[in-house]
């Protein structure tokens, strides 16, 4: 339905104006010939094959639009991206294609729309964009429940020893785990003070699901401490049973939380906000849980900290340097260190409607029109 | 201050007629010799060193029991206690001990008193000890936390691919992930039906915390199929805002679950319930979670299932013939597979609790007093 009603125009020409409508074709008069619709074309890149929804999303225009599209199921290649993009007014691309200068560029001046299929907009030159006029759709709505059920994943894991257990299992250790009260313990959640570094909209959903485990108190941290966050996107300090505070500083969060939960965007303030000072400051039965990205904790910091058992435990969802964790990686080397391979968004129903919906905001940029998420830039 | 009121009286001899009081002693009331007090002792046994302060809680209590405890890390010796329960009262036993005839024919008649660590006694011939009289009290309600929220680790980890997902970055595979919109995706929990066999207080405090998840819809299985439970442990049915109801079969948990929970007790009606024929009518895309007995699932039915991808996966706190699990063990070929080494109550706050109950258990029973948690036998 959302597709028909976008096909009414591309871009600034109403190809209905040329087109023939069905209604048209039931009554006799002859649709105009297929050279004026050709003529009519947006050229448009996608950097990858789609999740079916989208592409149909995508096929269903192939009248109006020229898609050129990456056929392999590998990365997109930068020089057939800088070959193919000439020309274009709009590209799709994913987390792994850096939209610079150099890609705008090759472009040239008709490019009005760049949808990523992403949560984050790392990749994008965003000055750069902006100097240019041209309009950035992302899609990081849909992704909240995957990445909050992940956070909760990964703190029970970083508590209860999680990937130190599989490990044991698997190399074949459990018949020599001779039973002792505390064998394989960690700390239990209830009771706990939950601290937020970041409180938006996946921190918040994190602590929805956190709350019937029992948690005793929340703090978090924003940009502006001390300060109430703004958006109460679940109506969870309105109608809070427990304390629910902003932290006046990162020491706060540190000294005071059983769990710690890293979810606040990646910025020059926030590249090693974790670090050895933070760590040091720890309880030494918490946890840290990173779902946002992983240059905010100083790997080599965590490393030293699990390994000297400052801090009980640690899931990671991002780590800096990612994916190039090869099995010689420090962090690899500490049982209590849980690492996923960057699955925030990582669940079927998510994949599919971040498919969509850059699809759909790809088309809404071509059109003139309202985005489903636009990045002001 | 339980510890103290519970010193009140020992089996059936009120000590305090013998002893001398503090305030009987402040008034130089002279105290009865040593030796009446060692004629009166009663003997325990235990199989374990206990956590400090339930080991406290015991060793307070030297002045009037004869403590004969198991020293070493690992499990008590059969032969240790067969030899070292004779003449016991009463006796501490961990999950490893088995109690049946032989034990209790060594102990002799004047035994009165089972205080078992642990929820489950699978490990006691219940009715020997009726037949003689003996009390078991046991620990279930202080791990009805830590199991659930074990319940909801296991329960994203089988949807998110936990196990696989780790396994790769352990062995250095991530940098050759290349990145696809589904890559590593699971199902997500969003809209699920819940299926629980079994539907006490753990299924229902795990239920409890997967609200805030946005599951749809629960179907639960107990003994008495179709026939609402009788216990609403946390008033979760009462105050529903989504459709809690009574399954009437197995085969309807299996057709139209997203997440099974199997969390019911080992008998020889649930020996083998979830089977091939279960595993055959389950969704491609759900999981099923074992937080209860091994035997309650077939273990090889299971691996086919697996294998065969009927089912997307699993999350196992228990299997059949734990802990001889090898490393060659076909459930740990099936990456989809969850295995802990049955850490449900894992948690150093459960643990602690659960020690110190056990004594006040032991304690309680040789007083013939109220237990914490007495089994009727």
């Amino acid at each position: 339905m959302a597709a028909y009603l976008l096909e009414a125009s591309i871009g600034s020409r109403r190809l209905s104006d040329y087109r023939t409508t069905p209604r048209q074709a039931d009554r006799g008069v002859p649709a105009i010939p297929n050279i004026t619709i050709k003529m009519a074309k947006t050229k448009v890149v996608v950097t990858r094959q789609l999740i079916a929804e989208a592409q149909k999303l995508l096929d269903a225009r192939k009248g109006e639009l020229e898609i050129v599209q990456w056929q392999s199921e590998k990365p997109c290649e930068r020089s057939w991206l800088l070959e193919n993009v000439k020309g274009a007014s709009g590209i799709l691309v994913m987390l792994t294609d850096k939209v610079d200068e150099g890609l705008l560029e090759a472009a040239g001046p008709q490019l009005n729309t760049i949808a990523s299929f992403s949560v984050g907009t790392d990749h994008v030159d965003r000055d750069a964009l902006k100097k240019r006029n041209i309009r950035l759709g992302y899609t990081p709505t849909c992704l909240t429940d995957a990445v909050a059920d992940l956070t909760i994943m990964l703190t029970l894991m970083a508590q209860r020893r999680g990937a130190e257990c599989i490990a044991k299992v698997t190399r074949g250790e459990w018949p020599q785990m001779p039973w002792h009260p505390l064998l394989m313990t960690g700390p239990q959640i209830r009771g706990s003070t939950v601290g937020f570094i970041g409180f938006g909209r996946i921190a918040q959903a994190s602590l929805q699901r956190l709350l019937p485990f029992g948690i005793k108190r929340v703090i978090y941290l924003t940009s502006k401490p001390g300060q109430p966050v703004k958006e109460d996107h679940f109506g969870l300090l309105k109608s809070a049973t427990i304390t629910i505070q902003s932290a006046t500083s990162t020491d706060q969060v540190a000294k005071e939380s059983d769990v710690v939960i890293v979810g606040c965007a990646l910025t020059p303030a926030t590249k090693h906000l974790i670090s050895t000072d933070f760590f040091a400051k720890m309880k030494k039965l918490a946890v840290i849980v990173n779902i946002a990205r992983g240059p905010i904790i100083d790997t080599e910091a965590l490393v030293k900290a699990l390994d000297e058992k400052r801090i009980f435990g640690a899931g990671l969802d991002v780590i800096e340097n990612e994916p190039n964790i090869t099995a010689d990686h420090p962090i690899l080397k500490q049982p209590r260190a849980v690492l996923v391979p960057h699955i925030g968004s990582a669940t079927i129903e998510t994949r599919e409607q971040m498919a969509t919906e850059s699809v759909k905001n790809l088309l809404a940029g071509l059109e003139g029109e309202r985005m489903i998420n636009e990045l002001e830039l």
